[in-house]
């Protein structure tokens, strides 16, 4: 099988590490519009070549794994690939690229958003157990033609990941409070805190509980400005959510009602109960 | 040198495990008003027996790791020590539990904050290196005797801690920043989840970004409603510069203004050259 990875990024190649340490027998084509990344994914060894877009459409297997907005670009790029060809894309906001996806390439395309990634980027940032027993979620599966299915059943498989199945709109409420506002959240914590006088001395004090609110502050600003801007409206809801929240514990504070701050902090401890 | 510990969960108990594993030679009193803790420290050994509090007033160094309010309390209790004898307390806050601190001990007291700790409480969650390499702030150093202060610098190296010094307000400040904050952060991202139609759906799709943010949500509801009442002024201050900074991420969102939102998680991404 031919696979063509377009993005050889964190996602990308990380994707292209565990493939080939899988079972699947790929040949693996490489694609990316900097100069710096193909070639530092070519040294890594995680794509056997990298090769021109044209060859990219040739491949059996074509995984788009490069920010939302560049995702409906490139599914422009790919409307006239042949039925038996299957497209995988990593996109974290699902119904905008469903919705801009051409018709005459729908069924060749499956819409994936693996729920795994670390808070860093590039070619250097892959790691071949990035997907391993973590979440896929299969968006409007349904839609997809049939040898796409079995195709990205037989790859998820292979990368021992757990199957998810749902409606694209569904997924995309849910991203935005599991994934998208706690990305929103950490970047505000981190610029709170870098606009006081002296961050470094605070930055000092830094324990486990910071570091680990805090570390996705490092992720990708195209990354994921294109993911809120594609899932604004839920994003927004949730952000109105959490403001609510916020709300509540300042007034608590303010009020010095610490029993009810007590039971408020309770309540959130039921998290880990599902969790 | 008979070492006292008041508060046998987390902090108290990984205090004991690590004064263990440690070259100091110490005999370890415990003392918890819980029966369960009591029994349970026993059980784990990280204490050589359980005692009445009387006990406790004649060790030579008294560990105060209990909740910040009861930290108070404990040192209205102890006012008649001799001299000679050493009270470190560990609370996340200093300023309150300073200014508190009966004059006739106040020689004899070092204020502490260890930053080190994780979502869990109990005896059970007590590990042996949870202090190992992590900071601890000693805070209006120069206030507390001779004694005490070589007796707090043995231990803490013993610890293999990193010490910093502080003004006991200067520490309040950056503590609501550093931890009271992203703990009131992480608490409010359960409650806006779990507040869902659906949470169980939601929180199935959890990923590490998730999963970080909201690990100290599980944090005890007693210690940290006691820590935000004594830093109560701080932490409003930080929950406001933090509110200004979800408000800008809203309304950048709200107007679609994409590349000043990539701007903004750029400044966000700074903080990790400083961590």
């Amino acid at each position: 099988m031919k696979v063509a990875i377009v993005g050889l990024g964190l996602m990308g190649g990380s994707f292209a590490l565990a493939l080939k340490k899988s079972s699947l027998k790929a040949e693996i084509l490489g694609y990316d519009n900097s100069v710096k990344n193909s070639t530092e994914a070519l040294k890594l060894g995680f794509v056997d070549k990298i090769v021109d877009f044209e060859d990219i459409k040739r491949a059996d297997l074509i995984i788009l794994a490069v920010p939302v907005d560049a995702i409906i670009t490139y599914l422009q790029k790919l409307k006239d690939i042949k039925d038996s060809q299957t497209i995988i894309d990593l996109g974290s906001a699902k119904s905008l690229i469903i919705k801009n996806t051409p018709q005459s390439i729908r069924k060749n395309l499956i819409a994936a958003h693996p729920m795994a990634g670390t808070e860093k980027s590039g070619p250097n940032a892959a790691i071949e157990d990035l997907y391993e027993d973590k979440v896929v979620v299969l968006c409007d599966f349904n839609d997809s033609g049939e040898i796409q299915q079995e195709v990205a059943l037989k790859v998820f498989e292979a990368l021992k990941m757990k199957i998810v199945y749902m409606d694209s709109d569904e997924h995309d409420k849910h991203a935005a409070y599991i994934s998208h506002l706690p990305h929103a959240i950490s970047f505000a914590l981190a610029n709170s805190v870098l606009s006081q006088e002296d961050p470094k001395s605070i930055l000092a004090l830094a324990g486990g509980g910071f570091k680990d609110v805090s570390r996705i502050a490092k992720s990708s600003p195209i990354m994921w400005s294109d993911i809120f801007k594609q899932n604004r409206e839920n994003l927004l809801k949730s952000l109105d959510d959490f403001e609510y929240e916020l709300k509540s514990v300042k007034r608590l504070i303010e009020d010095e009602k610490w029993e009810e701050l007590q039971e408020w902090i309770s309540r959130a401890n039921r998290l880990h109960e599902i969790l």
